[in-house]
């Protein structure tokens, strides 16, 4: 057995069939071994695509995989695995490198920058660990290593090969299975007591839950847990489809102040705040403008459990939900129902991206996850209904969508992406979508074509770099494989959404939008956030 | 003044009109200011691209100047920005940051990866030096020391401004303007006396020119010598063009075994190699395949001198060019023209990038700049004869020609830029084109489109991975605002130029080339490289 074939059997044994690249020079050894191993490789157009598709492939699979040459491609994905990174995605980023012999003294060779180990020394900075195998003996045991990690913390992880050991025999020993630290149990007893009495004393309580639930593998879980408890739901953005927004006990999206107004009074009139896997960063709970008072707080995350203004360390969620499973003398609350506010008929809103999103929850069927990008797309959707919800909540990096369409395909074929994505975002790797024609994909792509950097108009005020300015999306579709629809009203828009439908291969629905519009959800953003920035 | 004012007031000062970026909401104040002190923005669809644009731009200029935001502006373009260090181009990268308050402490912000400070973490490792500006008594040395380090190195720069420190005030005393040291005299004369002695023995000297001589401002004076001494130049791939083609005393790129022969033969024979401004890199002379003996070696970079196997650390390439300027005594060489072999008739090679090659020595004119990217549209260049010329002949990453072209029409207005592009780079941000549009620009892009990764495949052999799907790209250079030719044979490529000459616009013209076509320079290429590299 040499490093490649340990290498990518670990991968195997993580029921990844498919990894996401672009070849170069150095990585050509990787590549060849892993053709042997029988994995194949999407070959995207860019770098950053690698990434984005990567993390959504391991936001689906529990572990995706980005292949990539030594520097130039690495140093390409910086953004994308820094994405991972915040967002809990557990990437591996593998790379090729430089010959043994090239990587001591001072070599000139190509995609060098200010010594052999630049890539590495920057992957450090957005992957929770790094393995640069530059000696067979210590290859198996480093690479665990970084599995180890990736899999604790649901985050990516980095292993760079120098280009002629990747072909090197390693001795395999059975080492023992590395398994995380049991709980320290008289700490969890002492957390999941408080909880309960806390829990059983709330006449109002609600959960808030987050999109740890997902990458920790929780969902069954957490489900169970509410309907033992009978207890409303409402999730972060982030969280999203945790629970299927369909679920009685599901009350939709709390976004703060910039949210829905019946989700935020339910959520902040709560005598009891259970917060499961989320993190409270400023966009996953609507930009600060979120009032979830500490002292009616238990918020219990993968690394510890806060209740009120103390802390349990290292007890984590998974532990956390299973003893209260297991915990006897846990009420039983009485939630009835809420009457979420009905989509208002499409006529009710005027063309535009609120109007899009009510007519989206008429057609989206269990079998759609939408794929939002950054933007009003990811910011409207807080109240759209999706079985299945991928966006980039805290990170907030444009260019996730399409690379992540094409990559959840790959990992469920029969889901059928929905992307919602501007004009802006999809300038920058929209033409991504030649390759989903090139595998045999079929996403739905909404462009919401606003002919502008909504955000930052809706946060300051119309100038001339927030102007997009157009390109023919319609012929664009079609110059790389696919067939564009542009449409211009609710009407049009329906039917292009039916057309899409039953299309076997990519469909750009280019909805031009009144320029600079913004959804009700975008313009409070605006006053909220915007109002905090000194621009003049 | 304010910290904003400064900045910018240093920028203009450095001749700098345009920065290219891209908005978001951490930088608004910075675009904000930047509007205020009458400099625009190129605003391009893709970090990566507003790099690649700021590198040539400061190419060409002395400074180009890139403003992203914070942390997915930034991790974006690290690629870039790494090509910029390693191809000493005098880049500023200016990013948004957090308000100070958010910078200590345990904010969760969006765009933030491991600490407020990853940012500023990773550009440590692609930049020469850096300021996180968090106290505006220090802004103006801190901004002052990063401009200083840029052009004394003629290396990218990074400074980061905290969002609410854009407008503090700053107090600009005037400082002693930094002067770089005097040289140390005795050892430049040492040196210098060494040279000469050299250069007078030598029966059948050569000079071999790189980029040095371009960045650091010494063409001028580089063609003086060259006269004075009457010796033949040969140029580096990155050192294309530092002597204009043209010049009686060129005898051409000079790329190892790889490269034309003639040129080859003459430089190998030499009895003494004048190496100037230049850094021996793998890819810039001829990927190691060269035959440069030490022993008849003088080399004077910007850093020092190494004569044979002996070194003057700290000796400028600058000082010495002027010191020889000066020489008495110095023999004027008896180099009486070199027979550079003809370029074919087109007749004479089959359709393919060698034939295209040799229409273009018939086509380019001295107002034009041929800017290639990796690839064999780069090593392919190493025949072509061109006045001005740009390609990533170290670092050799994809992606910097066609932003590269922008930046170099908005640098020059009066220079029409010639882009040499595969279909795999192309893909990876070719609809940039759309931004020259945007702003008026005409280049004329020559897509040389062999469905490969042609140089794997020349390295290796036929993979499925190295393959590239084919777009209509004359249906793209439509739908985002250009005009597209698609050509077949010599002839019609001749007459794609001659409209593209004429247009107002962009042009595209799509060369279709036999699948897997490679230039007899990359072909070589294969040979010498590939053999190198164990594939299994």
């Amino acid at each position: 057995m040499n490093v490649s074939d340990y290498l990518f059997r670990r991968i195997r044994d993580a029921g990844v069939t498919h990894s996401f690249g672009i070849p170069g020079d150095f990585a050509l050894p990787l590549y060849a071994a892993q053709e042997k191993a029988g994995l194949k490789t999407i070959v995207m157009t860019h770098e950053p695509s690698v990434g984005y598709a990567a993390d959504v492939y391991a936001r689906i699979h529990g572990l995706g995989v980005a292949i990539v040459t030594y520097g130039v491609g690495t140093l390409n994905m910086v953004n994308a695995v820094a994405m991972a990174y915040a967002e809990e995605s557990p990437v591996l980023v593998l790379a090729g490198a430089p010959e043994v012999g090239w990587q001591v003294g001072d070599t000139l060779f190509h995609h060098r920058v200010k010594s052999p180990a630049t890539q590495l020394r920057v992957m450090r900075e957005v992957t929770v660990a790094q393995a640069s195998i530059l000696d067979p003996t210590h290859a198996v045991e480093a690479i665990d290593e970084v599995f180890d990690a990736i899999r604790r913390h649901s985050r990516p992880g980095f292993i760079e090969i120098a280009r002629d050991l990747v072909f090197a025999p390693v001795t395999v020993t059975p080492a023992p299975v590395a398994r995380p630290a049991p709980p320290n149990r008289e700490a969890l007893d002492e957390a999941v007591a408080e909880i309960v009495a806390r829990l059983n004393a709330a006449e109002r309580p609600v959960i808030c839950a987050g999109v740890e639930i997902e990458r920790f593998d929780q969902m069954p879980a957490f489900r169970r847990l509410v309907e033992k408890l009978n207890v409303p739901v409402a999730t972060s953005l982030m969280g999203k489809a945790v629970l299927p927004e369909n679920h009685p006990n599901s009350i939709g999206t709390y976004f703060g102040r910039i949210g829905p107004d019946d989700v935020r009074k339910y959520v902040e009139a709560a005598d009891c705040v259970l917060a499961l896997g989320m993190h409270l960063s400023d966009v996953d709970v609507g930009f600060d403008s979120a009032l979830l008072a500490r002292r009616r707080m238990i918020q219990a995350t993968a690394d510890g459990v806060n209740i009120s203004h103390h802390r349990y360390p290292g007890i984590a969620l998974a532990d956390v939900l299973a003893a209260l499973l297991k915990a006897d003398g846990l009420t039983r609350h009485g939630f009835a129902g809420f009457a979420r506010s009905a989509p208002q008929s499409a006529a009710a809103k005027p063309w535009g991206t609120g109007a899009i999103i009510d007519e989206l929850n008429r057609f989206l069927t269990p079998a759609h996850v939408v794929i939002a990008d950054t933007g009003d797309c990811l910011f409207a959707s807080v109240v759209l209904r999706a079985e299945q919800f991928i966006g980039p909540g805290y990170y907030a990096s444009m260019g996730l969508a399409i690379p992540g369409a094409i990559a959840a395909q790959i990992a469920r074929p029969n889901w059928r992406p929905v992307v919602l994505i501007g004009d802006g975002s999809f300038k920058m790797n929209g033409v991504e979508l030649g390759t989903a024609r090139d595998y045999g994909l079929n996403p739905i792509v909404i462009v919401l074509n606003n002919r502008s950097f909504g955000t930052l108009r809706a946060a300051d005020r119309d100038r001339e770099y927030y102007r997009v300015r157009p390109w023919d999306l319609v012929g664009l579709a079609a110059s790389i494989g696919g067939h564009g629809i542009r449409v211009t009203n609710i009407e049009e828009f329906r039917a292009a959404l039916r057309e899409a439908q039953a299309s076997t291969g990519f469909v750009l629905i280019d909805a031009q939008l009144p320029e600079g519009d913004a959804s009700p959800t975008l313009l409070r953003l605006g006053t909220e956030y915007g109002g905090k920035i000194r621009v003049e």
